[in-house]
This record gives structure tokens, sequence and C-alpha cells, in this order.
């Protein structure tokens, strides 16, 4: 069975097949291969990533334009207006193309932290929003009224009392402009009852209406009013239904409709967060609504709350950033080593006479026959148990037990391919016994953080061979010497690759819609840093790679970690010779994932 | 009811509670709140990372010390060896210390990779032991014999036929001396069943029976047996009991000794690797064994096998990291705000006419005697779903939706103070819906990565108050733009803390046990970088705050993530007053955290 790797459900016709190989598919339509290619020229190994901004801005388009089309399906009154939380990608590779992108739609930036305000006063288009969530210093506050001093659109929305305490100190304090002031609600409909962790009453994020009451009267009474622009809430990250969504909808468009009424003249925005999911499975799809059911439910939600409530309808404020930045980026690991070739009968060597148990497992292996073949595996799986007891004991030796293992892993090999197995989920749990292991060079806790952390799946789709079966059922290592550095195989989710023999060809396995969160949460295990990467832009039909970074080199990332680095290369160059210290430091300055994989052979 | 939170099942002794106060107890014995003050003196806001390097040296000289008692107890004839996994903390605040207080014992490194073995080869002393785990390419492998050809001890670990065809390549191309040669064992008894991930037939690292026959015919043709000097196995991270150890011993044991009697003369260690188990609970004890027994186990193990097939008993070599770094790091967060205070009875405002449900609830909350008070809290808990469901479509106000809140806050208070919970658990249980929201100056995604990835505990503790009872059920917040940065009261791990008015004082949290791989997995979110950290050493009875190093400025983590940093400046400069320019670049030099928390009031 030919496998296309899920690509239909999660590629969003970003990529396709053809000809075996994984294709962009836009403009020249490059394989995936030939820009790895090209990169690797360089001598750059280990990972790399791949950034496509015309993919970000494909999603930017998509988002406003699906808003807009709504707004004018339901005469609605309200502008649509969007953010790109930092938090989810802050590196500039990824930010200058997404900023010159969104200019059209003047799209602007969400900062969720001071070092975030400043990329976005920075770097943000002067007529596009900008908030500021999270928990805000005197300094961070100051920071706003700086930027609005700009010319920055900014919007402040606030987490507690003390916030807005400190923007009326400030004000007075500085005589500065003010920034624009939102009020984020703390919403009861978020989790599943009221005291529910995520989005209840007692969720990390936000106002009560008690507080938003008092916020209200604070600031009509240090006469603000104009200020007070936005509502906003947010009910979660990647949410795979809309139901919950409508109800925090219901409950901020009331909020909002209560403040109009009471007195808010220029409140005129609800932000209603992100939350708009990605479909990251390439199994089954996890995101039960479209993007023009999310719009229209919005618009429609909003428009009947205001009508019931005789207030004008709001503008709409998004922050989504996964569903921006996710489908922009692959990684891709070069494959080092298959590890299973140890089990091969050419290492059985069997002795002139051998323990009883060895015997046994050789007849099994002899004489299996379809019907049969289950029954002997079981068999073969109990003597290789007693048989690995009996080497702890001391009763049989290292080549008995080599023997025993060789045996055994024959027996479930053949045992598979004869047997009839009706159920297609039983073999796929067989497979689990005869997996291939695929050693990758990458590291997982660097490069798919979320996966380690909170079990987040990425579709995997090797690069080439798309036209061939891949027949192993594969787990997949990375390099790091943690046993977490590995994506197990799943017959729930079985992976299938390719036998390659990597002494002839290469092999690469692409992740994708890894450009959400996992640049930013990359950790340093075994001190591996940020993979390579390379924005790949389109100029009429040609692909240029822009903005190459090779990951950094050893010696930077010890320099990072605040090592003395000339303390480090005096020491090196002790008792070395000067050819010997040439080459050591041309060690220094390359990057630390693998590089060389020399067999003696070669 | 004091609490101790636990000190005695996790602080070994290292802290005490003394006059109220979080203790040292080392030589002078200071607190740890007078350390704190003093690093703060220097401006430095957010959270500290303490070090006490005397603390790392207590357990390196503990860790010898049991195994040299159990060497002499059992007439043992091999040595004792260790080094110190760097993967578990690479930094050199931690490294240059362990490196001073391991020489008399020759304690060593282990390094798993380019960069680590860099810092091995750099700083470990001549006479200490290096190995050398994971998955290598030429250039480590090259690197590991430019470390011996400076004079190192070091042990190159293969995981894989082709590491050891490379190093055989490397001595005839080179004609360097060679490092020694250990072989990683893939052990079967690791996990629960043959097939089992973790350490079984699975596992991801290692060889089988196969491999380290087909490596033993290998180096003997080469003619390198002289070299082939360790046996290696890991068994998993942080085991709570030792059966596990017992196994895999005699697992190893066997195949030591097999390979001696094949004629693997030099062959004299078999390396245990680490997974010695650390308490983290401040609950109840998750560790079930004492260093004695472990020690007491392996040698006994060892010498009960080299007897029964007639060796010499192998020397027996370490890679714990935990155990040697975890005590010596805590973390020290500010506690920023209280957040509870919304529900307070000076908030209500109820009107002249209320809805029936918030009249109700009002009756409730005067009315509630102890009989009644649970079944009040009951029909509070339904009446205000049914309000927040009302508001929703529109019957009633915010203004009722305050009192509603505020009104069920109340009754629940009310009837916890009233009822005579006979059952402890059932009144922590309780204490879930009137929990305390601590914000903490830090992130839990950069100081504490494992809670997040993989549910570590670790034992929390105020600075100080301790002779005061806590009486808040409490909830931790930190700074992130992220709901999961938030550890949630949980009732059967439950932590109280005190209530405290910030604006009289200061409140401080400790979490202890933060040494190992917290530091180096540090995760980036919302750009929040390091903490500040300071190592604290005894000069006789003085304390010395040493390398002082203050959390990354902006601009310094903007550079990081390769922004162009001067160009960053010259567009903050547009548009602004120089005086305001100068404000805004004293901000760009001040580390990400929180600084001034400033209210109008002040």
């Amino acid at each position: 069975m030919l496998n296309n790797y899920g690509i239909d459900i999660w590629s969003d016709d970003n990529f396709v097949i053809e000809k075996g190989l994984a294709k962009v598919n836009f403009k020249s339509k490059p394989s995936l291969i030939s820009i790895v290619k090209e990169v690797r020229e360089q001598d750059f190994k280990g990972p790399l990533l791949l950034r496509f901004p015309h993919i970000t801005k494909k999603q930017i388009t998509t988002l406003y334009d699906t808003f807009n089309t709504s707004i004018d399906e339901y005469n609605y009154n309200g502008t649509f207006n969007a953010v790109f939380p930092l938090k989810v990608n802050q590196l500039p590779t990824f930010i200058h193309p997404l900023i010159q992108n969104g200019k059209e739609y003047n799209y602007g930036l969400e900062a969720g932290s001071k070092a975030e305000l400043v990329i976005a006063m920075t770097y943000n288009n002067l007529n596009s929003p900008i908030t500021v969530n999270g928990f805000k210093d005197k300094e961070m506050i100051h920071l706003a009224f700086i930027a609005r001093s700009k010319g920055h659109n900014i919007t402040l929305i606030i987490e507690g009392i003390n916030e807005l305490e400190t923007i009326i100190g400030i004000q007075e304090e500085t005589h500065l402009p003010c920034p624009n002031i939102g009020l984020r609600v703390r919403l009861h409909s978020g989790g599943s009852g009221i005291w529910a962790k995520s989005g209840g009453i007692n969720s990390k994020f936000g106002l009560t209406s008690t507080e938003i009451l008092e916020a209200y009267e604070m600031i009509k009474e240090n006469e603000m009013i104009e200020y007070l622009t936005m509502i906003h809430f947010h009910i979660g990250s990647a949410m795979n239904s809309i139901k919950p969504l409508k109800k925090a909808l219901r409950e901020s468009g009331h909020i909002y409709a209560e403040l109009k009424n009471l007195g808010a003249e220029n409140l005129n925005a609800i932000n209603i967060g992100g939350g708009l999911a990605v479909e990251y499975s390439a199994y089954e799809r996890n995101r039960f609504y479209s993007l023009r059911e999310f719009a229209s439910d919005v618009i429609f939600t909003l428009r009947d709350i205001a009508k019931q409530k005789g207030v004008d309808e709001p503008n709409i404020f998004t922050e989504s950033g996964r569903f921006i930045s996710a489908a922009s980026t692959v990684l891709v690991t070069p494959v080092l080593e298959l590890f299973s070739s140890e089990y091969d009968l050419e290492h059985l060597k069997l002795k002139e006479s051998n323990p009883p148990l060895i015997e046994e497992l050789n007849l099994l292996f002899k004489d299996m026959v379809k019907k049969t073949s289950y029954e002997y595996m079981h068999d073969a799986i109990d003597h290789m148990e007693s048989l690995l007891t009996l080497f702890d004991l001391g009763y049989i030796d290292l080549q008995d037990r080599s023997n025993a293992e060789i045996l055994t892993h024959q027996i479930i090999k053949k045992a598979i391919s004869q047997l009839e197995v009706e159920d297609y989920e039983e073999l796929k749990r067989l497979d689990e016994n005869i997996q291939e292991k695929y050693l990758l060079n990458f590291s997982m806790f660097q490069s798919l953080p979320d996966y380690w952390g909170i079990d987040q799946e990425f579709p995997i789709m090797p690069l080439t061979h798309l036209n061939k079966k891949p027949t192993r059922s594969a787990s997949l290592w990375d390099i790091t010497c943690d046993s977490d550095g590995e994506l197990p195989f799943d017959s729930k989710k079985a992976l299938y690759l390719h036998d390659i023999d990597l002494n002839k060809e290469e092999y690469f396995l692409g992740f994708f819609n890894v450009g959400a969160y996992q640049d930013t949460l990359g950790m340093k295990h075994n001190l591996f840093s940020h993979p390579t990467e390379v924005n790949v832009v389109f100029k009429d039909e040609e692909v240029v790679l822009e903005k190459v970074i090779e990951s950094q080199t050893i010696i930077d990332i010890l320099e990072d970690i605040d090592y003395d680095t000339s303390d480090i290369k005096n020491r090196l160059k002790e008792n070395l010779d000067i050819n010997t210290y040439k080459i050591l430091e041309k060690y220094l300055n390359e990057n630390n994932y693998l590089k060389t994989i020399w067999s003696y052979n070669d």
C-alpha cells in the first residue's frame, strides 16, 4: 500500500507529493529535497528549519478575507482586525516577513513581556495595532506610553486593578499621551464547571465582574473614559470545537454591552484572543470547524447581542498565532542510521551443542508454517524470556544469548509475514515487535519541545521515496543522551518508513506544522542549540534561499552559557602540537550536531 | 497547625527552620532571606538562583565515602570511581566548584555531545576519568583522541558498531594514542517485559548481545584488546526502588565476566550509569532505599558474579547527576501580588430590587448556621451557575453578576469556617474553592521546565513567616502569558501559604532541589531568560556572594535571538525626544522580569 502520510489531512495544499517527492505547492513547485541539498552544499550538517513566508502570507490573507466576507454577508458594522502574538514566534527571520506581508491589512503584533513589546514598538507598522497582554510592571506600562508617543496604535489590556492604577500614575507623572485601555475578562464559560482551572473563575488571567465594575469606576473618576476601547478574552489554545467560543462570545458580548450602556462611549472592540486550531494529525481530523464557521459564529453572535442590548456592533480583534505561523515551517532531519540489522540471520552462530531452549527455538523457526505461526511466535517469546533469566543466573553464555535474540526476532518476522491477519490493527500491534529504529540528527527537546511537554503530534513524512511502499514500522530516535528523546512506534498512529541503505542513498524526514512555539520553547539539552534555518522565498519562478543562519558553533554555545572562551582556547592549547590544535579549533567552530558518519568499510 | 513544608522529608539537613526563617544549615547558618536581600540591594529584580557549592561537595563526599565503606566491609578488590554527567548542569558557575571540590577524589565528568566534551577536556583534572556517551560522529571521536593526547583518562562508550569502526579508522589515520573503549549494553531487564520501551530490547541505547560479540571480535582483529576496559549500562533516571538495579547488575555482571573469559584482559570496570534518586516530595518519601543499601547491593552482586565466573572483581563507575547536583540549588521567587480580595464583602453593591436568585443568595449567606452550611453552600453554587447563564442570556446585568460572585464566594468561605469537617481530606478539597492566587515573578517554563514537561514535583517553602500558621490554600502563577504557567492548588498535595499584605512586607517562596536539569532545559517562553544567579560560599564563618550574574538584559535577549540591536536602537530613537529615549534605553538594559510594582495609592 502506498502511503501519503496523511498529507490530505494536514497540509492544506501547502505541500504535495509528485513523482515520489514532497514538493512545495507554489510557483515552480520545488521539491523539499532540492532545497535541503542546496543548503547542505554549504557543509551545514544537522537539522534544518525551512521557513516559507508565502505560507504565512496565505494564512494572513485567508484570515482577513474570511472575516471580511462574513462581515459583508451579515452587513456587520464593525471592522475586523488582527495581531500576531509574539510569544508564538519572536525570531526575526519569521517576524520581519510577517510584518511586511501583513502591511496591506494593517496586521499588528501582540506583546506579552517587555522584550516582546520592544520588538513590537520597533518594527510594527504605525497603522497596525499593538496589544499588550500579561502581567505588567511600571516599566512595561511606561514603555507602552513611549510607544504611543512614537505614534503607535497601542492598547494595554489590563490583568488587574493595580495595572490600571499604574497607568493613571504614569499619566500624571509623565503627561505623555495615554495608550488605549482594554479589560481582560475572566470568563466563567471556558472550562467545564465554574471552578475549572482553564477559563473558569479560578483561571490565571482576567478581571472578575466586580473588578470590571471597579475598573470602570476608576477610569471614569480619572476622566480617562475616552481611552477605554476594548474588551478582551481568551478561552485557551487550539480549541478543537467551536462550542466554547460561542459561550464565551455571549458572555463577553454582554459585558461589552453593559459597559457601553454604563457610559463607556469609546468602547468599540471585542478581542476574542487566539484559539484557532491547526491540524496537527496525520491520522484523523481533530479540528471540527472551518475558519468560515468560526468567523460567521463570531459575527452572528456579536450582532445578536448588540441588537438585544441596543449598542453599536463592536470591532473584532483576533490574536491567532498557531493559525498564522504553524504551517509556514518544516523541520528536516537527516536519518543517520538504521539499527535493526543486528538480528540478521547471518549473525547466528549455533554451537555443536546448544542449550535445550535454543534447540527448541531453532526448531520453531524451521518448522513454522502458516497454521502454527501465531502459536510458535508466542512460544518463542516465552522461551526468550526464560533464556534471558538463564543468562542472568550464569547458566548460558553470551553466544547463546545472542543466538536466542536472533532466532526469536526471526521467528516473529516470519510469523508476521505468514500470518493472514484479518485485523489490520492486530498486524500493526505485531509490528511493534520488529520495529526499525531510525536515528535522526536532531534534538527532540530543542526542535519539538511540545512533543516532550504536552504530547503534541506533528505530521511526519519522508522527503523522498514517496512512490515506494514503506515497509518498516518505525521508531524515531534523536541524538540526545535522554531516553525521552524518542518517538516510539505506536500501533494506533502507525508510522511506516522505507528500508534504506544509507551507504548508498540519503534519507530525510520532514516534521510539518512546526512554526508555532517550537522555535522559542526549544531546550538546550546536551547543549544542542537551534537548528540551521533558512527562509525559502520565490522571486518569480526562482527559489531564493535567504537569511541562512547556521546552528550555533560549539564555541558560541559555550560563550552563551557564560564560559570564558579565551580561557578555554588557552587551556586546550596546552600539551598539544600546533597541527592538532588547529583541527581542534576547527571543530570548535562547527555546530554541535553530528557531522561525519564515517564507516571503516567506506 | 504550624507547617514545616516537609523539610524533614526533602532537605537532608541542608536547610533548617529557626525563628521562623529558612536557614542554611552550615557554619554561620545564614537565613536565605538575608542572602536574597543582599543580592537585591544591587537592584536585581525577578527570580534568583542560589547555588551552594558546599552542598555539592557534601554529596560528592557522601557518595565516595559510602561506596568505599562498603568496599572495605566486603573486602571488595575493585575501586570506586564516579563522573558527573554534564547534561545535568553544564553551567560554569556550577561546574567550576564541582571540579574543584571533586579533585581529592578524582571525581570526573561525563560528556554526551561535542560541546560537553570540550568542557570536559578543558577543565577536568587530568587524573580524573572522562566518559563519553551518546551517539558520536567522526569529529567527536577525534576530539576524544585529542583529549587522550592531552593526557586525559578518557573512555569512549560506544552505542553502535559504526562508532567502533570510526575509532579504528581514526587510529589508523592519525596514529594518536587511543582512548579506552567501553561497550554500552542494551539491557533486557530495565523495563517490565522484554519488549518494553525503557531498558528493554527496543530501548534507545546500547548494544545487543550479538553486537557485543561482533564488537569484541572487531576489537580483537584490530589488535586493540588492550583498550577495551569498560562495560556500561543505565537503567533510567531517578529510580525509586532498588530492584531493577539488582537485575541489571546481574545481567551486566555476566556480560563483563563472559568477555573477560573470552579474552578481554584489560576489561576491568562496570559503569552502572545514573539513577540514584533525589527526594523531591514534601509530602511522602518516594525513594525507598538508602545510599548505603545501594552501594552494598552493587558490591555484593558484582562480587558474587565475579566469584561464580572466576574473574577479577570489576572497578565500579557511577554517573549520578541528580544526587550530586539537585540539592545544591534553590530558586527564590518574589511574590508580586495576592489576587483574591476582589471577593471582599466591601465590594457587594446590592440594589434596591435584586433578581430573585440574588435575594436567595443573600438569604443563604445571612441565615447560614453550622447545621445548614454544607447544604447552603451547594445551593449557592447551583444558584451561581444559573445566574451566570442568566447573564449570558441578557437577563441580569454586570452588577448583579458581581454581587452573585461575591455572595457565593462568601458563602463558601463562611461554610468552610463553620463546618466541623471530621475528614481533613474533605476540608482540603473544599479549600480548592477559596484558594488564594499568588503571582510569582518568574517563568515556570524557564525555571521549572520539568514541572511543565513531566509533572516533576519540587519542594516549596516560604523563606520567612515559618513561625506563623499559613492559612491560605494557594495556587501559584508565573508571569508568562500561558495558562500552563500555574501550579494549581491540589488537595492531595495541599500547599498553604501566609496571608500577606504586600504593601507592608515582602514575601518570597523557595523552590528546593532544582539543581539538576532545570538550568539547562529552561525555555525562553515570552523571552524570559535564565534567572539572576549567585554562588553562596563560606569563607570561615563569613558568607560571600560570588559570581553574581544578573538575568540577561532585554537588549541582550534580542541580540541572542539574532535581532540587529543597533537597528533596534536607531528605530526606537525616531520620533522621540532625547530624554524619553534615555529612559527607554535604560529599560533596554534591565532584565525582562517584572521590576516596579507600583500602586497609585503609594
